[in-house]
């Protein structure tokens, strides 16, 4: 069986790792699949490790025991995520993003991919010592940024619906009051979707009142699930009284002004 | 500035090219970051290209030219895919997903990182060449998955909603006729969502008699768009006539057996 130079093998862990963050990959996936010793593995694994703390690109982590490895875990410095957020307020200030009714068009971002796996990057770096066991979010927009935090967490996905799909199974429903149009709204969530005593964290694309949010808490509990954490990429500070304390967001955003330009500033977080 | 060893810099090179799938990464990018000459650079690069082809991990392409630079191209071969196409038709066969009315419950599977990554891998890699702008899908259930196809991709996603929401600004909504129930249901679309003349690719993880997907083909029409593929998780081969063709899927559904059993299998593609 053909040898590989170190080189050859760090690309192939690299690849491996990044592929799967926060996911313990067992040293013996290396050594067989590189035909080399446990050893030479480890070597190469702190090669990686040494090269991305020193240029800020994440944490390699080595985990002792039966069900050992090595783990990629993302993390972020203050400076990369400044840099991000600042980037994304500027793209956000774009006038012609200011539509009909004084809403800023953003569904393009919260769609991109480029964007969104940073921002989900970032999220992610945020809660990543919480013990999640799922991130949980409400349709439709903020899908993909929850996918992509799920995804760097290392866990699984949940998505709350705003009706009720024969496709569920039995689900459990909760009305709960949208904190801003003060309308009463409900969500469903199949039985199946969580284990109990969990840890949630909650991700969605903006934030009102917070009414959504409270009504996640409200509806996990019905699950014996507690709500470790909610990260949101923008926060609407114009709106009302906030029925949520205790969150994270990315992007402040103060309304419209008079000359029609969007007002946004980063969250110190 | 520091220097790196071979070893290092192919770790930094290897993370950013597949955190970037599809995307040309300059090599300025990796000479200045890395304190390496380009033919320094360019040899690591040819290290990466020839290990990733030896172990079928996907391509790496040099593209020459004022914007060339280096990409990773996702690409699976045909055992790769029947071995995750088995896999998950084993996981779908569990008895407990059958659930009243003979549905088959699948929302696990369609929200979890692990499994949707591969399976949007694995669409990626067999539409790669056929020049996709943007990847379009229908909310909820297949977002997880379109998302990933586009991010492997390296174009946009975008999402058509079942109503219309005042965020949107100007949209264009069509009805169209759900071939399995005969319903007529509407989507729609905001008007800046998609370039003229862009070339889409529809993905979704269910397929009955294809209404949706028909509806997507009218939709963007009405955008001056084409529809270049369509691609699917699981095919429900008992549905009603199909009324698209050309589509790929990658599970065959048969329906639930008299003995509460899901029948599927992997489609040949």
């Amino acid at each position: 069986m053909e040898k590989y130079s170190r080189g050859q093998r760090i690309g192939v862990i690299t690849k491996k790792l990044i592929e799967n963050p926060n996911k313990v990959i067992g040293l013996n996936y290396f050594t067989e699949r590189l035909n080399a010793a446990k050893s030479t593995t480890s070597e190469d694994i702190v090669i990686i490790k040494d090269t991305f703390k020193a240029l800020n690109l994440g944490k390699v982590e080595t985990v002792a025991g039966a069900s050992g490895g090595v783990k990629y875990v993302c993390s972020v410095t203050d400076e990369m995520r400044e840099e991000f957020v600042s980037n994304l307020c500027n793209i956000l200030r774009e006038k012609e993003r200011v539509i009909i009714g004084d809403f800023l068009y953003m569904t393009d971002i919260l769609y991109d991919p480029d964007i969104i796996s940073k921002a989900g990057h970032i999220l992610a770096s945020i809660f990543i010592d919480k013990d999640i066991d799922y991130v949980v979010t409400v349709e439709t927009k903020g899908i993909p940024l929850a996918y992509e935090v799920a995804k760097m967490l290392g866990v699984k996905l949940v998505i709350v619906r705003r009706d009720n799909k024969v496709t569920e199974g039995t689900t459990v429903s909760i009305n709960y009051v949208s904190g801003s149009s003060k309308r009463i709204q409900s969500m469903s969530l199949s039985k199946k979707s969580l284990n109990k005593k969990s840890n949630c964290l909650f991700i969605d694309d903006f934030m009102k009142a917070g009414g959504t949010a409270k009504g996640i808490d409200d509806l996990i509990k019905e699950f014996d699930c507690n709500l470790v954490g909610i990260g949101v990429l923008i926060d609407n500070v114009e709106s009302s009284e906030k029925i949520v304390d205790n969150y994270i967001s990315l992007i402040k955003y103060y309304g419209i002004d008079d000359n029609g330009m969007a007002i946004l500033e980063p969250s110190i977080t």
